[in-house]
């Protein structure tokens, strides 16, 4: 007689109206799954988490399957190939994939985005950012949407965050002259001077923005790429120069506040007048770059153009502590959780 | 002893508050100019008006010099060359140029955008509208800022106007399925069907737009053709598809509202929520388009793809009546003021 191994798996327990905290979700213990004809069963190395989640959670989007109470939490990770039936998931590969938070998953090449295999020359944890959605997201973002130009004066919020903390070098590595900054808090601010290379940092817990914003801004912004949305982006737009564009990669801070307190933009026909661009844009849309822009970033990583900040809890009980962080603002670079060891002989 | 020839030119006399009348300008009656080396005289056939001429009255453009008061007032036309020493304006030539509201002109090739030659076989007025500007600003706008898709559900905000009057045609030549028109007034919608080719309409003086909206896109909107702004942008802006794009053709509606009763945007956020586009362009930036679009567009008139709506009022003293007429909404298709007859021998 035979026990099944065991695994640990978040699954969703209660859908959110504000920060999602544990209560809102349920640590189960369950089998580890059996292979399937064409699948692969992946062991769990690390796990990330993106202010989008909360979006699922509440069953916001069409781009991620409708998620039931009860259901596994949805989330992409990094993953050793322990078991497979699959030609394009080999046994011992790394791949970044759709896993759900738990410890081993049963994945195949079927869900959109793909897995997608991970240089192996790199920290395995840069399979959460740099080389991997967060790293393609800013690169996409700056590149592809945001049409940086070298003239270009840039902005960029949520800037200590898992996509704005690559946004700097990116944008540098493309030839932009400076970029500026905005995060919260002092010790934020100053990380983002000395590990991120941002020119100049705005504290928005403790400066005037509009001053700051003058300031930094004399003649106008380029670029703005907006991780927050709301009051900010309205200042934005007061202020963009001719043929600007607006990256919206994440509005964090409309997803916290009630239909109502939604604020009302006063300057958005300054777009229509300076004949400028906004656009949001979700990285899960690009697969079709994705090999691309693993190759340009592992690169940057590999010359020391892209120095990625990482933020990393230990264990996948702390997942629903590290997903909270987002929303509280408390983490620094890409906030990710070691959930375990790749095997040496899987 | 001889006297020079005289022609009548419309100066920039006051700037307007709100709707320019004759009272923001005065007709001149001064020599007709002499050639000059490297340039060419050439005699206005047509005038166009356009909204953002506006924008040129109260020096609010970077892209249009700066109007002096007393200044010609700035425009485009269809002229005929009648002395030249330029290769590129050969006499007898029909040319799109940067005239100024007058009967004569002293032009040459340094102004952006260029003089442009017309198609000879189709009606001159096609070079103010269809084949020209208002065409161009059209196409550019449906296809290479709206990128439209044959699945695309299109709303074109003043689509009675200079530029959505071509719009419902241009993108049918491009396979779109459907698209609906907003106009004020019954004729002016009974035009968008007869004359247009929309193919279901919305009176926006006489009906209930959330409910006209909510019928005529149950599943929400693909691509906004906007020629408004204002308060109609933000209805639109609630009903977005994913990946929904917004082409900001111009803003009529804000023009003319004092600052501090601007629209304030409820429903911006969405664009980030839908990874939707919106985008402002403004026709003079794709010069290097011209001779494309310019084929594109007769190609279209010639087999009957294309069926432009002109509104023509004669004499060069009706200008200002005509600029007028688009803010007060009275025009149909195309206002233009056909100025004079081509010599028959130049």
């Amino acid at each position: 007689m035979t026990a099944p191994l065991m695994q640990k798996q978040w699954r969703l327990a209660a859908r959110p109206d504000g920060i999602p905290d544990r209560s809102h979700f349920e640590l189960a213990e369950v089998p580890i799954p059996d292979l399937e004809a064409g699948k692969a069963v992946v062991k769990t190395l690390y796990l990330g988490v993106a202010p989008v989640m909360l979006r699922y959670m509440r069953n916001e989007t069409e781009f991620e399957s409708p998620m039931a109470l009860g259901a596994v939490m949805a989330g992409r990770g990094v993953a050793q190939v322990v078991e497979s039936d699959c030609d394009d998931l080999p046994v011992g590969a790394i791949v970044q994939a759709r896993l759900g938070w738990q410890e081993y998953a049963l994945i195949d090449t079927s869900h959109r985005p793909a897995p997608f295999l991970l240089p192996t020359d790199l920290p395995l944890s840069h399979g959460i950012g740099a080389v991997s959605l967060s790293g393609i997201t800013a690169l996409v973002g700056v590149r592809d949407i945001g049409l940086v130009k070298t003239t270009d004066r840039i902005l960029v919020s949520g800037a200590a965050g898992g996509v704005g903390s690559h946004v700097a070098d990116i944008a540098k590595a493309l030839g932009a002259r400076e970029v500026v900054g905005i995060a919260g808090g002092p010790e934020k601010c100053r990380r983002l001077q000395a590990d991120m290379r941002y020119d100049r940092v705005i504290d928005y817990k403790n400066e005037n923005m509009h001053q700051a914003l003058d300031s930094a801004f004399p003649d106008g912004i380029d670029l703005y790429f907006d991780n927050v949305g709301g009051p900010l982006l309205d200042n934005v737009l007061a202020r963009l120069r001719r043929r600007a564009r607006i990256v919206i990669c994440g509005s964090i801070s409309e997803y916290l506040v009630e239909k109502d307190d939604k604020h009302r933009f006063a300057n958005l026909q300054n777009l229509g007048r300076q004949d400028a661009k906004m656009e949001g844009f979700f990285v899960f849309d690009y697969e079709h770059l994705y090999p691309e822009c693993i190759d340009t970033l592992a690169g940057w990583v590999r010359n020391g153009l892209l120095n990625p900040i990482e933020d990393i809890s230990v264990g996948i009980e702390t997942m629903p502590d590290a997903l909270a962080d987002l929303y509280l603002g408390t983490n620094v670079g890409v906030r990710m959780v070691h959930v375990g060891e790749p095997n040496p002989h899987p």
